[in-house]
């Protein structure tokens, strides 16, 4: 089994820039943290062919999807379906996401 | 977006089984939510082709993945890879798993 007992307590931070954490890779889904500290950001990006959730485990953080733009909180889902550009403009907390997002390619576009 | 706030809220209860709620499907992958009331069980099946995650929102359970069995709570991730074989052998409290599965027959095998 693939255990990850109280997955937020993974989550690593780096003073710099947001850190991730993968927890497992199969050929078809990456799962892993997001942890932000106070500040940090993702810049807006897309995955062509790839889709992405966003679970906030703790914290509290802006969230962009295509043209919008929310405050999240714990217990939080976003998705970000495959080619629609998304991040991080800014967590306002210590902010941990777990994060899933889909292998790309497997289909085109 | 595609937006859930408080994803563990849209959990629904049935008295004679476990009861799947879907929050969002791709052609990647189909995230929802699986929710038990105490004693209630999922049999174990696998997925050829297909990986599935459990993030344990809230409760209490038994999970079984492969020859293992595990007791898990909140914040706890279990992975069962493509063709392993899953399940829940028991909910011991009313238990809210957010779960994802990948699009079968994408990969053969």
């Amino acid at each position: 089994m693939s255990f990850f007992p109280d997955v937020a307590s993974r989550a690593s931070f780096a003073p710099d820039k947001m850190r991730k954490v993968d927890c497992f890779e199969t050929p078809r889904l990456l799962v892993g943290l997001n942890c932000f500290e106070p500040g940090q950001t993702q810049k807006v990006h897309a995955h062509e062919g790839a889709d992405k959730f966003y679970l906030v485990l703790s914290g509290r953080a802006s969230v962009t999807v295509g043209d919008e733009t929310r405050e999240v909180g714990a217990g939080d889902l976003v998705l970000a379906r495959a080619g629609v550009p998304h991040g991080v403009p800014e967590a306002h907390e210590r902010t941990v996401m777990l994060v899933g997002i889909t292998r790309s390619g497997q289909f085109a576009g």
